[in-house]
C-alpha cells in the first residue's frame, strides 16, 4: 500500500468511528462521518448525529472554518446532491474552497449516485473514490438495502453445534450456544425492525421472539403460517409484548383469521397456497420495516436461500459435537444438488463470543 | 499477570520454538526445547534434535558452560530422571548448579512424572511448574498419548459447508474447500502414521489416500470392513503407494481374503461380527504407528466419537451453503439424545487457509 492510501485510510478509519457512535439515532438516514485535514493537522470533525441535522460534512465545515481552505475532506459517503434541510453538501464543499475530497463509499441510491462527485470534479475539485468503501457499505448495510429495494435487510441467524446440528435427533436444543451468545443473539433483536419465524417455531417451542435485554427493543414478530396452524393461546398471540402479523396462504380458515384478529394479531393474506416470501418484504418494507431477522426453522431458513432473498448470515457455533444422521441442520429443504452449484459467501468474519463462535457473511448480491 | 510470570512466559517461549523447530526429527522421543538465563541475560539455548543425541537441558547446559551457575533454565518438559544415553538431565542440572528450574510440562508418562522435580527441589533448586504448558502439551501429543496408552492419538478430520453438510444431496462433495484447505490436508497426512477410512469411502470414492505433496510421506492406509466388501481392483490394494491393512470382522470370506492377501494387503480379523475399534488402535499401537488420522465417513468418525476414542478434531469449513434436509454431515450415527450430553471439546483453536476455515479442537480425555 502507497503512503498516501495509507494517510487516506488513517483518516477515513476516524471518520468512520465518528460515523458508527452515532449509531441507533440516525434512522431513516444512513450513518456518516466526516474529517477535515489540513497541511497535515486535523481541522474539523463532523458526524450526521440526527434526521434533520446538518450532514457530516456540514459539522465538519463548520468546525473548521477558514481552516477548510485548500485542504482534504474524508467523508464516508458520497456528499449529497440534493437540496435538504442543509443545501447540497457538494455545493458547501466547493464553496469552502477544500482542494481535495476522499470518498469512501458512492450514494447507494442508484438515482443520485456519481451526482455529488461529479459537482466536485467540475468544480475542479480533486476526488479521490473507494478508500475504506468496504467499511462504510458495512456499516450502513441495513440502509443501503432499505433504500435501493424498498425491502428490509434479511439477516438469516442460526446456533449449531459444530458438526452442524440445531438440535439432537430428539429436537433436544437447549442450549446449544453459551450465555454470552444468546445475549448477543437478543442485541440482534433489539437492532432489528421484525424477527420472522415459521409457525413450527411456534408450535415446537411456544416462542416469545422478544428482546431480553436491559432497555430492549422488542422487534415486531413476524410468522409464516399458510394454513394458519398458530395455537390461539401461543404467547406470540397473547402476550401483548410486541405487535404479531401472521402471513398466511389464501385457502386460511377465515373463523380462525377472525378469532386471530380479534385477540390482536394481524393477519395477511398472500395469493398462493404457501406464503410468498416476496410479497412478505415487500409488505414489511411498505410498513417501513428496513431489517428483519430471520430466525428459522430450517424450512423457512431454505425458502430464504433457495429464492435468493437473503442478505447476511449470522451463525453461532459452539464447539460441542451431537451426531446423529436424523440430527437436524439449520438449512433443510431439498438443498443444492452438485457442490460446485453450493452459495458462495463473501465477507466472513469469526469472532469469539464466550466458548462459542460467531461468524457473519454476505449472501451473493441478489 | 505479574510481571515475573511475564517474564518467564517470554524465555519459555523460546525455548518452545527452539522445541517446535525440530519436529519430525525426534520420534520416538518428544519435542524439548530449554533455555538457560542469567543476570537476564540468555547464556543457553538448546533442543532435543535426534533419538540418541543429548537431550534440550544438555546442550543448553554446554552452551552456558560457567554461566549456568546462579542461573535459571527454562525447560518445555520436566527434567528425566533416567540414566539413558547421557545420564538424567535432573542431576546434570544439579551439578551445573542453576539457582531456579522453570518447566513447562510434567513428563507424561505417569511412572515417572514428578521424579525429575523432585530430584531438583531435594537438591535446594526453586522449581516453577506449569508456565505455558498447555503449548508444550499441545506440541506432544501425539507422543503424550502414545507413551500412556500404547495406542495411537486420533485425530478425525473433515470438510464441511458453513451449514453443516460434507455433501449435497445427490452425494456431490467436490470440492468443499479450497487448494489451500485440501493441501493442508496432505499435510496431515504426510505427519500421520496410518490414515483410517470405512469401506464406504472406498465404494464410493476409490481414494488411494495418499499424501499429494513434494516429497509428502505416504501414511499406512487402514481401511475398516467388517464383511469384505471392497473391490479387489480397489486403488488402495492395486497401487502399490503405501501398504494398506483391512481390519474386518469374524465373519469375512475367507476366499476373497486369501486373494487380497496374494493382492499384498494385510488382513486382520477382529473378534465380534463388526470391526472392534478398540482392537484397531491395538494393534496400530503394537505396531509403533502413534498417529491415526481418521477421514470419514460419517459412520465411522460416529463410531470414533460415541466410543470415546477420538483425541482431536480436524475440521475444514468453507464459506458456502447448500442447504438440503438429507444432505449428510460429518457425525452420522445415532447421535446424543439430549443436548445438555453433547460432547465438549477445548482449546478450540480456529485459522483462515485461503478462503476457508481450520478448526482444531480437542476431544474430552478418555
Amino acid at each position: 500500500m502507497s503512503e498516501e492510501r495509507s494517510i487516506h485510510e488513517k483518516y477515513m478509519r476516524l471518520a468512520l468511528e465518528n460515523a458508527r457512535a452515532a449509531k441507533g439515532q440516525t434512522a431513516p438516514n444512513p450513518l456518516v462521518g466526516s474529517v477535515i485535514v489540513n497541511d497535515g493537522r486535523i481541522v474539523g470533525i463532523g458526524a450526521h448525529l440526527k434526521p434533520g441535522e446538518p450532514h457530516a460534512e456540514i459539522h465538519a465545515l463548520r468546525m473548521a472554518g477558514e481552516h477548510a481552505k485548500g485542504g482534504t475532506i474524508y467523508v464516508t459517503l458520497e456528499p449529497c446532491s440534493h437540496h435538504g434541510r442543509t443545501g447540497p453538501c457538494a455545493e458547501a464543499v466547493v464553496k469552502a474552497g477544500l482542494a481535495r475530497v476522499v470518498v469512501a463509499a458512492p450514494d447507494p441510491n442508484p438515482l443520485v449516485a456519481g451526482r455529488g462527485i461529479k459537482i466536485l470534479r467540475d468544480a475542479g475539485i480533486e476526488v479521490i473514490e473507494g478508500v475504506l468503501r468496504g467499511e462504510s457499505e458495512r456499516l450502513n448495510e441495513v440502509f443501503n438495502r432499505y433504500i435501493v429495494s424498498k425491502r428490509p435487510f434479511v439477516t438469516v441467524k442460526s446456533a449449531t453445534t459444530l458438526d452442524g446440528k440445531i438440535a439432537t435427533r430428539t429436537s433436544s436444543s437447549r442450549w446449544i450456544t453459551s450465555a454470552e451468545a444468546r445475549e448477543d443473539v437478543h442485541q440482534l433483536r433489539h437492532e432489528s425492525g421484525a424477527i420472522l419465524v415459521g409457525v413450527q417455531t411456534i408450535l415446537h417451542d411456544d416462542s416469545q421472539l422478544n428482546t431480553r435485554l436491559p432497555n430492549g427493543r422488542n422487534p415486531l414478530r413476524v410468522v409464516l403460517d399458510s394454513t394458519l396452524r398458530i395455537p390461539e393461546d401461543a404467547r406470540v398471540v397473547t402476550d401483548g409484548e410486541a405487535p404479531t402479523w401472521i402471513f398466511t396462504g389464501s385457502n386460511a380458515d377465515a373463523a380462525k383469521r377472525q378469532r386471530l384478529e380479534a385477540a390482536g394479531v394481524r393477519v395477511i393474506e398472500t395469493t398462493g397456497e404457501r406464503v410468498d416470501l416476496e410479497q412478505v418484504l415487500d409488505t414489511l418494507g411498505e410498513s417501513e420495516i428496513s431489517s428483519l431477522l430471520v430466525e428459522g426453522g430450517g424450512q423457512v431458513i431454505a425458502s430464504f436461500v433457495e429464492q435468493g432473498l437473503a442478505d447476511k448470515l449470522v451463525l453461532y457455533m459452539a464447539p460441542k459435537l451431537v451426531g446423529g444422521k436424523d440430527a437436524p441442520t439449520f438449512i433443510e429443504g431439498l438443498g443444492i444438488a452438485d457442490m460446485n452449484d453450493a452459495v458462495g459467501l463473501t465477507g466472513l468474519r469469526v469472532e469469539q463470543l464466550g466458548p462459542d463462535l460467531k461468524f457473519e457473511a454476505y449472501f451473493p448480491k441478489r
